[in-house]
């Protein structure tokens, strides 16, 4: 008998998983863990449930305002990577909490230069998803008559000084189409690419996985708007794509007359549970194999 | 036998000929010849030899630089449309001459805007043509390591802090090509869009009528860039056109089956060269229709 013939081609992103914010969120949570009691994150630390378990299971618990941390004893409060609103932010100062801040620090320039915009006097325009906890942070800087659009179809054209600062995981097309748009009318334009670079790149890495492969999984917090994103950009190019948060959802007809299986994930997305995702295909196109007789 | 039929449609451009700036600086070197003896013009006060040749006969000669009016009795020195360099405009001020100011207001911006870029520590990028005399003075207030670029296969990618004024002349459209391209890799980019919307207007309503006439006619000098920007883009849309400075350059055979003829003319061509042009074709059509014997 012949050996086992690997059944399933596995292609890895190479960038799939953490990126250096949610690391240093991560890492910073588990050592406060480590060091206090009563520790607390506004809001979830990252958008992946099993990471925001495993914290929870370490001692870091979730409360959804400043409010929820009236009603307990706090030792720390975590501010999460996407960061809060400025005046969450002073509120916590005032409350005299003992603030630890894991604001992912490329969320921190943008915040800073939606501020800048500001105080320059530009009508500042925020390139994202007004919904996002980072696009709320960032608004809160960018003053009171800050306009959000999520592309240039939302752009109403103006003229005057225009300053626009960008949610870090946008895309880079969807910045230049806006440019383009704004800069009809605009006399002038000051513009932040805020955009992450790791974001950008893991987007590139994804569209050219796949161009090759017969199915995509995306590995992610369902409510992980950058995994959501790179499960959009596979769809667009009508490759089969599942977007999962666990190995346990992978089903075995995903992958019938499959050759070669994408995997990528959000930036918030741990280690183990890209790996436990791998084995399970693994282990699908195995069977498989077996099921063949070879 | 019937009336002559009108054997050639003329469409003439709302927006051709002299812009504002032109005649603004126009009037004035006229006004100053009436007033002065010993009126000189850094080089042509605007690209249309026609013009100059006029305000030569009203007293108003073009000196090539500086040096040239050393040797000659100076009452009144115009700086012409496009503006000068601006340590041209501090010898001039040094040598205490009666200095006329007809730089276009819009290139003034330009100029002033270039400078900000600079003393705001900008890497400064000019977007026009590095041997027009509008752009020649841009540089000197940008600083010794500005970079001048025609359009985006031109610059070189870089990060940092980019700031981008624009020849006035330039299209929209170039724009948002560098623009498109600077963004990828720049941290931040501030933009000043210093085309003229003059020029903007004029292009437009050009490609209009380049698409729905059989040939095209172009008046202006042939050292006006912004005229022969006109040529270019009807050449571009494969219309027959012809740019000419005079009606005398005028050929029937150009109009050889054509129904409809458009004129335009830029932003430095008088109002009499374009009268002149659209009587001649006029006369072509007539005679045209009389060799038909209709």
């Amino acid at each position: 008998m012949a050996a086992k013939k690997k059944c399933i081609e596995i292609v890895e992103a190479k960038r799939a998983g953490f990126c250096f914010g949610v690391k240093r969120a991560v890492d910073i949570a588990f050592d406060i863990a480590g060091k206090n009691k009563g520790v607390y994150t506004l809001g979830p630390i990252i958008h992946n449930p099993q990471v925001v378990e495993k914290l929870e299971e370490s001692g870091v618990k979730v409360v959804d305002g400043v409010e929820g941390l009236k009603r307990v004893d706090v030792g720390a409060v975590i501010v999460r990577t996407h960061g809060v609103p400025q005046p969450v932010m002073e509120e916590l100062r005032d409350a005299g909490y003992n603030i630890i801040d894991a604001t992912c620090p490329f969320v921190k320039k943008a915040q800073h230069y939606a501020k800048l915009l500001k105080e320059e006097g530009y009508k500042v325009i925020i390139l994202g998803d007004r919904e996002h906890p980072e696009v709320k942070g960032l608004m809160s800087y960018a003053g009171d008559d800050v306009i959000v659009v999520k592309d240039e179809t939302e752009y109403s054209p103006m003229s005057g000084r225009v300053g626009i600062v960008v949610q870090t995981t946008q895309q880079i097309e969807t910045l230049k189409r806006l440019l383009s748009f704004a800069v009809e009318r605009a006399g002038e334009i000051k513009v932040y690419n805020t955009i992450c670079n790791s974001t950008a790149l893991r987007l590139r890495e994804t569209a050219e996985m796949a161009g090759r492969v017969d199915v995509m999984i995306i590995g992610g917090g369902k409510n992980s708007a950058n995994t959501t994103q790179l499960a959009n950009l596979c769809k667009s190019m009508s490759v089969p794509t599942h977007h999962i948060e666990t190995a346990d959802e992978l089903k075995d007809e995903w992958f019938n007359g499959a050759k070669t299986v994408g995997i990528t994930a959000g930036a918030s997305t741990p280690d183990w549970i890209i790996k436990e995702i791998k084995c399970r295909i693994l282990d699908i196109g195995g069977r498989r194999c077996d099921g063949n007789g070879d």
